[in-house]
């Protein structure tokens, strides 16, 4: 029977959306309040799943402690308390919605984990909307 | 890579459970307090998830504010503060059970989606009891 | 030192805002939705708090299971899957709004206490709307 | 007896944390990561509570659709996806801290209360962290 | 459309993770704090939910009072308030990990349900870990 | 204006109830289940509040990251992930109530605070019951 272990994280930063190609009016029609100029920000809450067998010796699907510190190493460090839009490699050229958040999360927490095991990413951009992908 | 967006909503409600079909002592038996004939009440809380591509243009899966006002128009705007049994339509002939709501909930914002996305509903009655249905 | 012991529970019932001296009309301009005479219904959460001095015995302000039973015999059983308006004693002639569903929980509750413990009600109508009140 | 009536709302800003009367290392000694020149952000929970006397006709210490819509109008409208430190009038000249904000939204909704009311603020600017002052 | 249908329940217990087949340094490099010989313990939150057609004469997918008991007299009263590894048989030569306990707690509501009844078991040891199992 | 700040932190740990000087049969009606001789345990959530004046300097009425940093010295590092009963000084002759243990805590932190600074403590022992204790 496979086993889902999950680990909740998160982190707070800045962003706005914006798509570069338009003009002015039409980022403001799509994006609304989202595309201030000067930034809004959020609390992100971040859920982390794995799915694989329980290891007969441990009783563990992995180690959550070894998680826990993979998602502050190469989440929370990246983005906690950062401007996502000028502060952060993956934002440059992407638009930071919680889509993309949790897309460019789930590849930056992939290549760590063990081929067998499969990776949920969960990301609350408030508290009544979230988005989830999964391999 | 598929991504789910999700956006949470709540309406309060009368209810009670009763089949017509059914006498008084089998009612009781079978719903308990639920069968009430004066009604109880719940503040239903909803998840409605969209699964579907992100649009590159956007960054989007889809635009969350349409979501909410669509939840809004079709389900808020319906059931929010009614007796689900006597003043609605759904219910009138169906067992307004949990489970019945979120199906009819599900029948509700379908037609209203693009064919390629997936939905799936999950409504709370309690903060112990909730259920789910999905495409 | 003075403790605060504090133990949640909840109860579901149906219930509508009106006052029977006022026309349809202005009843309607004051309660809304809320007036709606076919009723609505909450799962109200209750939060029961009994301030006193530490017993050096038990190392209990009270038993919480005494309150939770309590709690259970005096206001779950009494309100639980009700409709407050007709099926209540104490909100035959009283319009059944949060804040005065918690003074009454408050007068159920008190004199069951020692006259040496203070006792606070807080009652959830929603997760967004809430009262207190205290002797 | 008194009660009290509290509302829950929220708003998604970016802030940062800065004294311009310091030099950069002071500000960075004192303010760590909240310092950041190019800003991060927090969804704030805003839980607004009036105390007073219920009125005998309504059942209501205040109408809570009157206070939303005064939480609404006088700090959502305001904050809501703002960018603190430079597109409001009130933290221009103030460093928006989680206590800083709390006041200045007391000062916000005081003067629209009967004076009889007694007014306190509670603010999480993130699950972990939050804030109280009342007159 | 199948439905599932969930209900959260709670259990607190003390535990210590440990393999007897490991010298001391071994379980400690592996389990840290949580191979303390003297034990710990926590509030597990759990959540069993169960997938099948809604019954057209109830509108049920099953009686939630009656998954309730089940899982009062299975899980609650064999585990609540008991040390784990010392006063249950299901672990006296299993590890009580988050993943083994969700697991036996699946075995041993399993063969009360229907056989079309799909089950799934989320458990959370505490508010920031959880596993999930399912058939 | 006063304003206070409150922190949020947690810890695992076993504990039983037992009064050495009653014999096992008192010891056992007084607290029932919580008198289990192999222990049970707990998820503690604790809320550390201190109320002071904002220093105009910093907006702050201390440093969070302080604060943070004081209840991980002086309560996590102590209390978590042990048998409060036999690994801890504090309880080894101390009932480990919900009551003593609030207590304990804020005479282990309110040294550490400046004198004009009032301490409050508020406790969960079960998403259900909690305690308060205040200077």
């Amino acid at each position: 029977m496979k086993v889902t272990v999950s680990r909740k994280a998160h982190f707070n930063a800045a962003h706005r959306l914006h798509n570069p190609a338009w003009d002015a009016q039409t980022n403001e029609n799509t994006f609304g309040k989202c595309n201030n100029p000067e930034y809004h920000g959020h609390n992100y809450e971040l859920i982390v799943s794995v799915k694989g067998d329980i290891d007969p010796q441990t009783g563990y699907v992995l180690d959550m402690k070894w998680l826990k510190d993979l998602i502050k190493e190469r989440v929370e460090e990246r983005f906690d308390h950062k401007n996502l839009n000028t502060q952060t490699e993956e934002f440059k050229n992407l638009n930071p919605t919680a889509e993309n958040i949790a897309v460019v999360i789930h590849q930056l927490l992939k290549p760590a984990l063990r081929p067998e095991h499969e990776l949920k990413i969960t990301l609350y951009e408030t508290p009544r909307n979230f988005v989830e992908c999964a391999d």
